[in-house]
């Protein structure tokens, strides 16, 4: 929460500068081994070019703060308003996403530019004192900058994937588990009613509001999150054969996409497994006991269905969580992968690592509002035909997370850091 | 639930019997102006030919019953085994759903001589004294037949719209509605903890249950469905053409697909709206105090949005519906088209005319397990990508419904007979 | 030509109406073991259903004759004028192709009493004195006719293959070749400017005209078809891997359709291969020196570079077809399938069988022009995409064919009796 | 031809030197004012990104000549032998042509070091004496590389018409054209007997070989090509609204790609047309008597239906060109696109300004036999569903040309410099 002092507003504009500074430094410090090259590849339909997501966060300033807040603000270019527009159509037209890999112009020496001038109109914002109202937004924005952040790293990582010369985004290698995971351990929940939603964060995301109470029965979280060496005896259980296993919409996906493992693993010559890694190609054996990252929402149910468990409801999940600190394997590791589970007590691997798929649909909470205009579109209109996962990955940064966060995907998207934890009901 | 005397199975078992004859004599009733050139058509992915469901309502019958309760069966052909298996892969390959037009041969009177082939066996197994076990399935079959019911009402009217000349299922003409609908009153409900899923009725479907708590806020719904007229007016306010009021996904599908208006609508050359019905088109200033109908969740969705209000829940419509007897123009009614509200007080038109699109996905209830087997195929592996839909339509039959009943479509399927009715909060 | 004496236009008319009956006899003749319900099968993009077939070539002479020449002519329904139109664009809009699955009204009692009216109408007009004009228009649509008769074979061919059942069309088997067919004699022609296109026959379609002269080099035709046998050889050479056989497009089609083998070829359980025909299932075995049948034209291109040799040019093969009498296994003989090569010298299975694949494209001949007004829609708008077909198959009747006959289909296509000649050059 | 004398051999290698130092430096200057970020565009199925023609090219010298004729050659780097294959299956596996926007690394730097270092050995080779083979190897690798200059420029073009900015290629206007086009003439030929393919160039490719005889029937060409002007006559005339004027799968393409106008014209907001050149937009009003360009053979063709006239085949553009000189507006010009015809008698614009669809579909010529080796995979295996283009275009060198020139293309491509020449018959 802001400071609040004789200066209260003044006070709460100085800190929300440093975090602009530093959230935006972060986003550019993370493209710094990528060549201009590197940062026109769209590799899938999920994906953007990075140079992309270094404009459309500062279109988001200066749309949404600069245009808005700042008399007689001299856009950068007026071209880029429906330029690097995503997807709010209030706003009017604006480009197809699949041509954004056909921006070679702007070049990235002047969508550096762009971010620099709306860096110093922020700047001059800030010190001449910007309304509560203009810093609630700038909190959302630095939200939505960190969001692409992590859609850099996922989009980048696929980008090096396709590649036929799979390029490392980092030059070293990770770190080989020594010892392996700890057993699972079943944590028990006694349920009842539950409250749901964000409490009074300082900042929260439309879709995580209002908060209301839920029934839950009694239930139980795997303690850690399931291994790569764990999926590996599904499919080597030719779980990826066996139809009853899978829900009838991921068994035609399946078939239709020939999915035999998850997105990121093949065979080297020899038939042993591999994992595509931002460090480029490393051994299944070596990052056996880490979790297995980068499956569907249809792989973690069949898994849990083959494993005789089930999957965590977005809200069994948060009623969990809400008692631990933000702390795991996230952004601020550099590790950029998930990593084996400690071995303590208790529920692990909450946050960070991977997102973890849950059994609920993403729909509106009772009440749910969406935002006022134009920022309405952020989340309430994606609320069909996706499943919500929870908990941040290891490229999510540390301040962007709740455990009130709501991610969404449609149940087939594998190019996510997304995993796998167990859930259990308890016999009466 | 079965009479409980001395010879109390043998009492369930006759009872069993005459529900069995009225239940596939409904089926072949309903069929008796169809040609056998009319049962081969399949207008549309989610449709199949008559032909097919009269069949395959009797491989239900053979499979799950006769072969595995009645020693020595002798099946009326091997090859309907797998021929007229629907998707149950745990009972070994199937023809591909689409392949189902194709099948001129077994023409229609071999496939009557099935049913005739299986309702003589299972005449047999009554008489003979049929096991609790399989009585239980046998109520499975009935319910499933009905299913089938509806389907072959559902699918033939494509057929028929498909069809350049649009021939009519029904001679006649829908009764004009003198009178406007009743204004929408709002009904309120308290909320709090309430029980949902099956309360134990002598059949409900596996995805009912188990029972459970749902905490619900306060809610209201609308006393009746939307009309016609309600949604013209939407369209006339241009819904069709403003995407703010859309899911992103329902706006997509509105774009690749052209919809313009609800499936069936057209506009004659002199630009007046007409509805296709059993009977053949109609205009729409006739119908336009009865229910819209065959609009997708994307509609339903939408229109809730334009109109300042939501979907309710599935739970909220439960909650509800719970209090009421299963009444309404179901498909005893004759009519086959949903009819305008009674001019009453309270909840109508809850049970008949449409299915309501809830504002719920389709997924498990806590603890919920299929069947087991390949029964288990029945509705557990469709839990994704659905929506949930209440409340039956004017082709239900009467006994096939509970408050409980949870039908499911993917959100852009419009051929149902699927509709509109608003709910809202209450403010504090 | 038409007999021409003092009564020149009677007898012309009067040898019309014999030919008419006979022609329109045959079709329905054909028809005789279809049931009303397998004449509502369209099993692939290419295929109509046989009730269609029935219904537009009575269009046809409706359209083209009996309303242009019979003043007060009473159409059997006014509808039938655009719901049976196929492709021409000029006479209003049509159905779009794929929904003639969906015509189960008319039944096929109306169809068959269309027949009927227009038979009576065109006996009337045979009565009253036809004049020329519309006599010139009989024969093209009688040879209308005889194209969609023996598409009604090829089409119910593949619709009987669709079935899972998989019915026979006729249900005796054919008869097992007893000896080998003879080798491959190469029949060599000079060349020099050949005459092509049709000399002045009583009937030739547009296509065949104007007759120009063609230079050719100096040619070999292979003495008879390539036989399975022989396609098996190729097929065991991996002929069906190596994408250096095939051209680009070709070999595309090849990894996309998974093609390994000539439609309506399988394996049965134990790996020997059958071969769908109009009587069923067949062995290879015993089929192996007929025809191979049901390639396309890139599997027959693949099969020529296979054998170092090529496929004749549409010009090659009709400067060496022109000598030949227009006589081999076609329509009369009621096989309905291909049959060895008769041990004789000389050029063999020239017409009848199937048709040859040539390596001409379907363009236009020098000075080409099409018919006037609807009728120049008939074969004149196809020629883009279309490789040339020559010499009829077994089940094209013998009054249809010519030696400057052209037929022509996209160079992907398989479900045509089409199969293949070799063809060489003369080394200097 | 190569200068014969005493060294003749070495004379031949000293001047290819040259040529290839030349031909090499074209490609590179040619891009000179383009961005590495440009270099990656892919924007159609046909295009491939600039620095991907950049590395193909030297991967072609690489494969074909260094690795075959230099003994001990060392690759730049070993991966590229597959990484920059095209479509040689012969040499092996290579990536999916739609990966190429992938090839962020290597990068450009990577990719100008790999054209130094084969540059490089290609000139120790020819230093060191290459053998005639090789030279013969040299002399297809530079036509193989100006094909891939005409490439880099229309691939270019497509790049910055699809970025939503639409850069200019080059930063100057086109000259607006003063005068009219001067009225076509019609240029008579008798035909007959003509001699088609090469008559022995220094340099031909396969597919213009062997050279034959043709018969033709005596026709005339347009003296220039058809102008923007006429081709707006025809939009303005209904040209895309009716289906009589095209082909069936002309009007299909037209139908389903909502085809209006030749690509890269738009209307702008008052309704006036511009096209997109490599100098950005111009008013067609500026252009309308420079020769329509980016059009489809299906809209060549109906263009040509609606003139009452029609395409001429390739035998008879080259019998008429055969007598020309190769000069016209190529890419020597540096105006990368089409100018107005000049006013001058006889046939005008032969060569360059745009490619010439022509009547005739692409098949091999009497005797064609393809280049041994992998290098037969170059043309012979497109040899079907295209039509042959002639004549070269505005960004087609001049020393890349040939009368016997056959260039080849689907028929519904417009993303080439593609025109249209009239052609008639003679009356008798």
């Amino acid at each position: 929460m802001p400071i609040e002092d004789a200066a209260g507003q003044q006070t709460n504009a100085g800190l929300m500068r440093v975090r602009f500074r530093e959230t935006r430094s972060a986003t550019e410090e993370l493209c710094r081994s990528l060549t201009a090259e590197d940062m026109m590849v769209q590799s899938c339909p999920e994906a953007s070019p990075t140079k992309w997501h270094l404009a459309h966060t500062s279109w988001f300033f200066e749309t949404f703060i600069l245009r808005e807040f700042v008399p007689g603000y001299r856009p950068f270019d007026d071209r880029f308003l429906w330029l690097f527009n995503s997807y709010y159509k209030s706003l009017g037209e604006m480009p197809e996403k699949k041509l954004r890999a056909s921006f070679s112009r702007p070049g990235l020496d002047e969508i550096l530019a762009f971010r620099r001038h709306v860096n110093e109109a922020m700047d001059r914002l800030f010190e001449t004192g910007a309304p509560e109202a203009a810093l609630s937004r700038v909190l959302l924005g630095l939200h939505h900058e960190q969001q692409h952040l992590e859609l850099i790293a996922t989009d980048i990582k696929h980008a090096f994937f396709t590649n036929p010369l799979h390029p490392a985004f980092i030059a070293d290698t990770l770190p080989v588990a020594e010892i392996p995971a700890p057993p699972i351990a079943w944590i028990g929940y006694e349920g009842g009613l539950a409250e749901i939603g964000d409490p009074g964060s300082e900042f929260s995301f439309d879709n995580e509001t209002p908060r209301h109470r839920v029934f839950l029965e009694p239930y139980q979280l795997a303690s850690r999150l399931t291994t790569c060496a764990e999926y590996l005896a599904f499919m080597e259980d030719a779980g990826y054969q066996r139809p009853e296993l899978w829900l009838s919409e991921g068994w035609d996906t399946v078939e239709r996409e020939g999915w035999r493992a998850p997105l990121y693993w093949r065979r080297d010559e020899t038939g042993r497994w591999q994992i595509f890694t931002m460090r480029g190609w490393q051994s299944l054996k070596d990052l056996s006991e880490t979790p297995v990252c980068h499956v569907s929402f249809f792989e973690a149910d069949a898994f849990a269905r083959w494993s005789g468990k089930r999957l965590a409801t977005e809200f069994e999940w948060e009623h969990a969580a809400a008692q631990l600190p933000i702390a795991g394997n996230l952004f601020e590791s550099g590790l950029l992968h998930p990593s084996a589970a400690p071995i303590t007590s208790g529920l692990t691997q909450i946050f960070g690592d991977v997102w973890e798929w849950t059994a609920s649909a993403y729909t509106g909470y009772p009440g749910y509002k969406p935002l006022p205009g134009a920022l309405g579109e952020y989340n309430g209109k994606f609320m069909s035909s996706q499943m919500v996962l929870r908990g941040g990955s290891c490229v999510t940064p540390v301040s962007h997370l709740r455990a009130s966060y709501r991610n969404f995907f449609q149940p087939a998207t594998r190019w996510q850091f997304s995993g796998i934890r167990l859930a259990d009901g308890v016999n009466a």
